[in-house]
């Protein structure tokens, strides 16, 4: 299969499945959301479940009004109810996707990670994967976490990595490349994420995470540009084709999505991983686009 | 002042000083250095003492006789006592700037971190400052550390600041806006290098670092771009203006490197800093250009 180029192709791709999900909103009463929402309902994308608190239900029953077959209205008492409410819909199997409108990330994340009525599983962790367009790279790029775990330990990289290659495959992408991010190609034990990069690509070559090309410890553009592979005199299927970076940090994470989304002229989506539906977290500095494509990610992989 | 957009202007500025350093360069025979060494001379921006093992030396004669005035050659036995003997000519005075050419960066490294002979006083530490000129940005843009220290100690990034302000000042930026780097605003103990920031800020309140906006932690885009600040509510001079940015850390230092060059068509300069003279150490997959406008950077700020 072709790789996707840009986000026009993953709205195509989303499309041609012809399956609509269902996406339970937390307070989506701000212009950010509603415009997310109503983009969504024109292009036929997904369906909705709008928790909305009393104060604000009124906008979403006019949204209802409009598409009565792919909206429904839930009514809470306070903004405060609403995030529960929205994750109780998805536990319950009544959405496919949770999608944060104008509440706190940390109320959102609260009702999430709650132990009981929560979308965690036991052994799971919550990480963040975000899809990229760039406009100086020949396919979208998936990278981890530039906005979660702080360090991932050996067992959290282990997990992110069976998040991603999972949402490759329900991109498309059958057998990722996947580089393992570092300053070097040098394995040394000063940066203990090198040695976890090390079990990493044994599990990978037993087989842990099916059809993969995993290599690394190496750095980003070794990682997506041919010719730097070639003068470092680096062998490997990865080096100049990664579909997805796993990164030692959030610190590297997060420069990485700051520098190519303003130096780089890049357009992002992201969702949340390792919870039984993905979830949708825009952040305030988000462009609508942005906002948009993240829940177009996260109904291909929901 | 106005600021300095591009390595054009890098160029002019040093002319203007109308002052030639001598450059000393150890194992300058390969294609590459002799690239820089001639541009250098054909431009008038310096004089070099070309350090040579005697199975190269008649390459170097060759530019000597060319440029019988800005050249000299010294001739050693072998490759290994290359280093030492450039290294040598800095610490006595004959020569201003340290490069290297075709040796092992290891082997140069030793040189000039030998405890009796090398170039590092006592206190001094080793650090690195690249100079970016990046097509999206509004001018020259200074990052540290992407290539030297693995994670600043907090006396480590008071050295990095002191060494690379007074690179600001070479530059003609008298009241550098810096930020500190890091993926959200929230100083966490969680994430000890923002607990250091504070320190830094605190410094940096009582003078110990003269005249300078020092500001963070934020993220890249914050640093930046001013429209990310405003949205975010941040008020601070530095937001959206950076001229210096410090990073907490080697990998998310080097993934900037590494996005801009590949995904923001970025060009770079860069050097070796808390050493008594600055030195340069192209890396095999740098440009010509890079190479070049390295050993400029290193002219204005030796």
């Amino acid at each position: 299969m072709e790789p996707l180029h840009d986000f026009a192709g993953l709205t195509r791709k989303l499309l041609s499945q012809k399956i609509r999900k269902r996406v339970a909103v937390a307070c989506p009463n701000d212009p950010h959301t509603e415009y997310v929402i109503s983009r969504a309902l024109h292009e036929g994308i997904a369906e909705f479940l709008l928790v909305a608190d009393a104060a604000n239900v009124q906008k979403s029953l006019y949204i209802q009004d409009a598409f009565p077959e792919s909206v429904k209205v839930f009514k809470v008492a306070s903004i405060e109810n609403a995030a529960p409410q929205a994750v109780s819909l998805v536990k319950h199997g009544y959405a496919d996707i949770l999608m944060k409108g104008l509440i706190n990330t940390d109320n959102l994340l609260r009702a999430v990670l709650d132990k009981e009525n929560g979308l965690l599983s036991k052994g799971s962790v919550l990480s963040h994967v975000t899809l990229a367009q760039i406009p100086l790279y020949n396919k979208l790029l998936l990278f981890s976490d530039a906005a979660v775990i702080p360090k991932p330990t050996l067992e959290q990289f282990d997990s992110i990595l069976k998040y991603d290659i999972e949402v490759c495959h329900k991109l498309g992408i059958a057998n990722p490349s996947i580089a393992l991010i570092n300053s070097s190609e040098k394995v040394n034990p000063k940066f203990p994420h090198t040695i976890d990069y090390v079990i990493l690509k044994e599990r990978a070559a037993n087989g842990d995470y099916g059809s993969i090309n995993l290599d690394g410890p190496m750095d980003v553009k070794t990682a997506c540009d041919s010719h730097s592979g070639k003068l470092k005199g680096i062998n490997s299927p990865v080096v100049g084709h990664a579909d997805l970076l796993i990164f030692p940090n959030i610190e590297s994470g997060n420069t990485f999505y700051k520098s190519i989304s303003l130096f780089g002229d890049a357009n992002m989506a992201g969702m949340l991983t390792g919870t039984i539906a993905p979830v949708v977290v825009p952040s305030r500095a988000d462009s609508g686009n942005s906002k948009y494509y993240s829940l177009v990610l996260a109904c291909i992989a929901g």
